[in-house]
């Protein structure tokens, strides 16, 4: 039988934290963002339109919610048509009754669900301002929210929306002095890895800047060339994880969290995991492997073993095609259902319940 | 020995209600909002001047968060000096290791900690003015909010804070048709009662309505007489006891709540108790017990049997002649300590932390 998670990393890692989490309770949160960096013509594939990016991310979360989405028609596509992995997380979380939170590090439009605000602002454009108005304040927010949540549950799965993430990821681990300019990922099939660098090059001389002025300052880096969604996760993370187990649930955008992390509270990595989607690991342009080597290399990476070939829709099979890949924490949603239920649950049924809810959704729309 | 927990009602219901939580983990959660009605001069004691009522419950909460408030200086006091109840609420949550959440039904003063919004904002003053803008949309997200957490805590305890909320409480029950004048607390030592009623009676006559008019209608009753923090309490509760049990943390204003879940959802009541302090119980003004056997007689009370008559600070005995005498959930947060400590905690534990709170607090001032 095909495994279901893929394991990357120190064996002995792994099978600790598997052991901490098989048959245990989570609870999954979104934490959501907005960014005017995502609004850079061509960066994001969050949003078919540039100026509705802005509407992803509550969206997304609406939709985890009530199953539709509030604050737009329809659910979230990119350009080509492509639905949100929002879809996946849903299904995920429902079938193994997976309660679910959503954390706002600052955004510009609100879900119309209940969220839990950290006091946050939306960010700015990397590639000509600053980028997060008080990452410390968000973060501080955040951590003593992750404290009181470890309180009450065995794990937490902490997954994002931003749009333009990957860029301001990708901007953050550049001014702290990563060299990954070649292994992040992106919502799109081409990755216009070319533009993300050209904006984040201009942000740097518009703010007299260079690669590495940032190093060990993770604060400085996402002030300058992060975005609101970072603190929060980080800061939850790191409360939480003192205490009980973490999966950082996305694609390399959670590299830069694991940065944060590891210059912050190095003590609390041995109970962080990365979860992410096999189409992520699968893509020739991404190194995400790469980039936790660089970062923090002892932390161990699962990834879903998920296969849409088979699905009746296009719009899914095109997830085959390295279209969006990851995001809304999907593969760590998939991760969590699968082991939550003690592999009752198998990957045909999380698909199956995806394709229901993709005909459910579409079938919304046309009304 | 001395009851720790004073028991109003059928005693199978008590003992079923006792034997779903003790033992049990809670999850304390503070719903906080803001309201024009306490800015009618002489209403309210939460807060020594009334411009800074709405302040009250963003400290308040921050206090639990943090043991000391980001809004202003010091903590709450009333006009006579005595602190917030909150310090009652901190200190048993401490001792017992309760998480507690945070939760605006609308308010002027958000806190400096991470809070959960229902995409309510502050009431107006019920004397003259419609009193809250959409409590359904608060109610829905708040229930949604409620089933969510009844996935990972074995029972919540749902305190308030929300200056002015005993008068919202009173007008909210009378435009109910519930004859509760004469029965309705207040943190003042000397009940306000007439100034309360006038203002309603004027609110009733500027708005062409009449006692009673609202019958059935808790949303109506709530538009028109009450507060943003009555559809978010609700309806997390509502949200919630479907699956596990609920404590409604208060004094006379719970029986508000209680009248919205009797219209709306009567089969989750035997999931619900109220829970209160001794001091709400003793004042001869106040008729809890009366109004609960006219709202929904079925509800056991629970109260916290505290004394502070020993307490070595002037501003604690306070409480022992009629001061504040509940708010923030002081009483359910005692009383989910004592139980959730299998009465390993006891009563005094818990006054002598109070009173080393109090000692830090002042001292934390006069720096």
């Amino acid at each position: 039988m095909m495994k279901k998670i893929i394991e990357i990393g120190n064996e002995d890692k792994i099978n600790n934290f598997r052991l901490k989490i098989e048959g245990k309770k989570p609870l999954f949160i979104c934490v959501i963002g907005n960014t005017e960096t995502a609004k850079i013509p061509g960066i994001s594939a969050a949003g078919a339109k540039s100026e509705i990016t802005d509407y992803t991310p509550a969206a997304d979360v609406e939709y985890l919610y009530y199953g539709k989405c509030k604050c737009l028609e329809g659910v979230p596509i990119t350009p080509e048509g492509i639905p949100t992995p929002g879809l996946i997380t849903k299904a995920a979380l429902d079938l193994a009754n997976i309660p679910r939170l959503i954390v706002s590090g600052g955004v510009n439009v609100f879900p119309q669900a209940p969220y839990i605000d950290l006091g946050g602002e939306a960010g700015g454009d990397i590639s000509k301002e600053k980028a997060v108005k008080d990452p410390i304040k968000i973060f501080k927010n955040a951590k003593i929210l992750g404290k009181n949540l470890s309180f009450f549950t065995d794990y937490l799965v902490i997954g994002e929306s931003i749009a333009g993430g990957t860029t301001t990821a990708l901007g953050m681990l550049l001014s702290m002095g990563y060299d990954v300019s070649d292994k992040i990922s992106s919502s799109l099939a081409i990755n216009p890895i070319q533009l993300k660098l050209e904006s984040i090059d201009s942000g740097m001389k518009a703010k007299k800047l260079s690669r590495g002025d940032f190093k060990n300052e993770p604060f400085k880096a996402i002030e300058f060339f992060g975005d609101p969604m970072q603190p929060a996760h980080a800061g939850i993370a790191i409360g939480a994880a003192s205490r009980i187990p973490v999966i950082l649930a996305g694609g390399t955008q959670m590299t830069a969290i694991l940065a944060i992390i590891n210059i912050l509270n190095p003590e609390v990595l041995e109970n962080i995991a990365i979860g992410t989607t096999r189409w992520i690991l699968n893509d020739q342009k991404t190194d995400l492997e790469g980039i936790v080597a660089e970062v923090s290399p002892k932390v161990p990476i699962l990834a879903a073993n998920l296969f849409f070939d088979e699905m009746r829709f296009p719009g899914l099979r095109a997830y085959e095609n390295g279209m969006v890949k990851e995001g809304v924490g999907a593969g760590g949603a998939v991760i969590a259902c699968v082991l939550s239920s003690k592999n009752q649950i198998s990957m045909i049924d999380i698909c199956k319940r995806i394709e229901k809810d993709y005909e459910t959704i579409t079938t919304l729309k046309q009304v």
